[in-house]
């Protein structure tokens, strides 16, 4: 019963099938291999365009390098308070764009609004004092399991676009995201607005492999140079065009991602039938958050269950002293009676 | 017969089943798994001491890390001119220590000595006018397939130890360098001065993975947080670990660079029989360079196979207009076939 | 009747001559010069004990140069939400420091709470996805013009030092602060605490000049290759050195804080008796905030007062729609009948 | 006898003045003022069009600056071997550019030949690899005391403008260059193909003053955030604008550097008589290189001349093991008197 990360399950099968037909014989090195050029070619059909998409390979580095391609050092970012370039990468897009401010803005349901952003805007009035605006980067599906749909993040990049600032997508689960709104990819990044994004594979079964890929084509121009600099030019780059290959051939993206995304339901709406426990925001994608007794927590974990508490100012409500907020994160690879006795478990210690 | 590069091979079967064999289950992430728990173990005893290692993906990220803790951005560290860290890695190195200056000296047989070391630690008089000369960066092997042995080492070493100053080794083919010079990596490191290694293990079948290995463990304290600044803290960290392991279990590393060193070699036996091709450095790892006509070499590639020209400047005398200098990679998987294939060719072409 | 700035007013005609006098013959370069080896003997008699100083032009690098010394690029900074450091050195504080996080958190009248830190300490459990958290940062005196106390300063030295943390003080305004809480510079700064100081010298009556003053004297080992490298190391650093001992000599920088604390109490007085003005928090250094009917300061700044209106969200609660949030700043310099002055305008225009 | 630096003597008593006049009253800070605007304007006249320029306090500082919106970080910039930039600014241009490569070549004379700019780029074949060729930087007049007339500047600018590249001139001694040269601020700069010119002042008469010259206006557009990040924004800004205004009002900068100039060629001819004496290198500027018995340059020194010794590796020619490589700098206020006192004191020790 491990729901603490989709990041603790395993590579997806035919995935790990992929890396191993690629196996055979020489290559060329350094993405010069026909695994990573086709894998760019199927990240152009998947957007509905020509596309221009870089491998790397964890999703900090995606972010840091895809945001040091939208803001200049002197140039400020605007996200979620809680996004994951905000507060879980120890200063790493600071490091890749040399220096530029990440400003969190507290949103509710992990998500920021318009007039969130508008308000911020409006704040930069002291020209060279402050940061020169340069980008919005918007997680999607969110730290806390909410989705922006095509309309939200329009409401957003039309606001910034004609101040020239860019808009970043961190889709370390993007897939989540595109099966929990059923919208098409296109329609949730460049018809939509989004110049960048930081397109997930590991968290949803792949080994270690993200993509940033560009809609605005034209920052995408020297971004050679910037993945090298940024240490994540693999030499063997066929291993990650092979996992990337296997991740969208026949959907399986799609596929994992719908499953994970039907065991959260499936998990929230079983928690939901307890008294004790609150589902505060919307479950959207592949993760449910609780709000639960803290006895109730120490029991579940006491046997055996994994599941992390989240910081309680995420919530943006007073939880009682005796209560906890609580995260669960649902994999494709998450047994499904894993959720089912884990409901069967809550419906025993919840007293 | 692809010569062209190490990196051009695939992975190595054993590394293989150990990826697959790790894909059971939900682990936990973040190098919080057992298998990278156990690969750093064996990383100490492969060292014969304690060692502090940190698993990452590129061999550029694994430098670029290391020297971060070697010295301040106000520093200088001082390497081959054709050091990795000096000219193949887009001012990589200078990103992750925050703008250190890599110093390359042009040393003969892609080697630097202690007395060129000497000479440029004495052009530091002027105070903060320079940077603050931190670190000496060592290729071992180096980049014209050369050793530095155990006492090449000590010699630098014992000269930049009183100043306060730190030694690395770029072992992006350490393996190589110690199956070429028969001595143990206890003596070829820390043995001898060297306070952090970048212990390569893709060129030498792994898929990627490279370990920032400090003997100076005081070195390490904040390691884990220049790595996951790095983008190089991977969420599925097993399967490093697992590359790792399989990398070192029964001296599987060690096998490998003696393959790749034997072909080598043979390769430079064999050529170095043809009147009209020099070898002018000792073959004493895995790479051999060679002086050939030009005609010879487009016949050859002609032909179908793969190598490359090498920067003349790099071999320290002038050659002839008609003639060019080149470059053969072995590795561990080269068919021993293609090596006797290629030399029947030369015979056939070199008239 | 400018009170928009301190930066407004002129150099005090002492530290004039103190430039002219120092301006004959030949002297060395690079702070190699008597008057800046005077000048950090005189800082050491100021704050009664050995201190390590460095001078260089603005406080923005002053801040940088110092927080560069006190925090790695993977550590955290913590200081008020309005501190310079945080929102007006557009990105400076990064540059300098490599990238470390400055985190901004807002307490009451400009000041932080050892309660703040404390919580905030506590939310740093995550290992290396937080960054490290690295120091503190007070101003003082603080952006809305207030004071942290030695007993204030003490407070939330004795809550860091335990984690290792260090602790810096922007004294861009540190004269006012000493002069307004009528302790010794001692007291303030290293009896309390305090690692490394910015201290302040422009608004107060200088040119161009600040000293990054170390009183943990191994944090400055180094400090001379920041310096230089920070673009901060002045060729001619005798009007440098000038400029610090005529500020220092005969105590003229206590001098002139006195006088503009002074002024700043005599103008809070003032408005403070009238029914429309409120003076939110005390008045304590050189600097008046009020709130005032909108109506009224555009009356003021009609009649060609200078001042600025400030950020609302600063004033930590909420103000009616017709009026307004103002600053008001007091330099030596301010003649005093421009209060005297400016007040009777009020009157007259506060119907 | 005071030979040492350009940097050793004060400023100018016409700079001083204007320092003085610009003292009274208050005026805007970070710029606003009017003297800084004026001063804008006047280079606009010296350049004779409109150009965009910045006062800085350091000539590193506007070296770093400049260089940062000519390269990316990835990119690399191309100098001589002993320019400022490579070697005097303790990584200081790395710190700006986020760690842009400082690439030095080492010509005759202290500069770089088109020849050798070329060869250069044609190593530049191996993509990402390789950082991105960016900018050249020429120092003018160099660190020999040579100058680049247009003709050499535009045989640069024409080899690098097709490939995207651009051109900045290091003029820390632009003076000495222009009045060395006698050809106007406009040809040698913009007419020529510099895109950005480093405007040095302090070394000729000024007390801490540089401008970055922008004649590609658009490299200027967000320079006010650079200058700001860098810690180069002073606050009370009349004092660069003060100091610009009478460096260049009736030709001071012109009048100050003929007089260096001539005191140079003074200097170079009277120890050009001397048989054990060899002047190397033409003097085109304000500062004579020579070779001389070391025994010679002991007795001098004793006697209390002041000049340094320099690094004979930039003579580019062997000189025997009892002579030594000097270099005397002049400035407008070195006292003609000790020019003539010095070559006395050479014949009388020159056995």
């Amino acid at each position: 019963m491990n729901f603490a990360s989709d990041n603790h399950y395993g590579v997806h099968p035919r995935i790990l099938e992929g890396i191993a037909e690629a196996n055979a014989g020489s290559a060329p090195a350094y993405g010069g291999d026909d695994w990573t050029k086709k894998a760019e070619e199927q990240l152009s059909k998947v957007f509905e365009r020509e596309v221009r998409s870089f491998l790397v390979t964890t999703g900090t580095a995606a972010n840091g390098l895809a945001l040091s391609a939208l803001t200049p050092p002197y140039g400020a970012v605007i996200c979620h308070g809680e996004a994951h370039i905000s507060v879980d990468e120890c200063n790493s897009p600071e490091m890749f764009t040399g220096g530029a401010k990440i400003l969190g803005l507290h949103g509710p349901a992990g998500k920021i609004t318009p007039a969130m952003v508008e308000k911020t805007l409006k704040g930069f009035i002291r020209g060279e004092h402050d940061p020169k605006p340069a980008a919005v980067s918007l997680t999607n599906s969110t730290e806390l399991g909410t989705t922006y749909s095509p309309k939200d993040v329009k409401a957003i990049s039309s606001l910034i676009k004609p101040r020239g600032m860019k808009l970043h997508m961190d889709g370390a689960r993007f897939a989540n995201a595109i099966a929990g709104l059923n919208v098409s990819p296109a329609e949730l990044t460049w018809k939509s607005g989004v110049d960048a994004l930081s397109f997930g594979a590991t968290k949803n079964g792949a080994m270690m492999l993200e993509a940033v890929v560009f809609f605005d084509v034209k920052l995408a121009d020297d971004f050679i140079y910037r993945r090298m600099r940024g240490g994540q030019l693999v030499s063997k780059g066929r291993y990650l065009g092979a996992q990337m290959l296997a991740y969208l051939k026949g959907g399986l993206w799609l596929e994992n991602a719908k499953l994970a995304n039907g065991l959260a339901a499936q998990l929230a709406e079983g928690l939901g039938k307890f008294k004790k426990i609150r589902i505060p925001n919307p479950v959207q994608a592949n993760e449910v958050f609780a709000v639960m007794p803290r006895a109730l927590n120490d029991k579940l974990l006491a046997s055996g269950a994994k599941f992390y508490d989240w910081m309680p100012d995420s919530l943006g409500k007073a939880i009682a002293d005796d209560e906890i907020f609580v995260r669960f994160v649902l994999s494709y690879a998450t047994p499904e009676a894993d959720v089912r006795k884990f409901l069967a478990l809550v419906k025993e210690l919840h007293a």
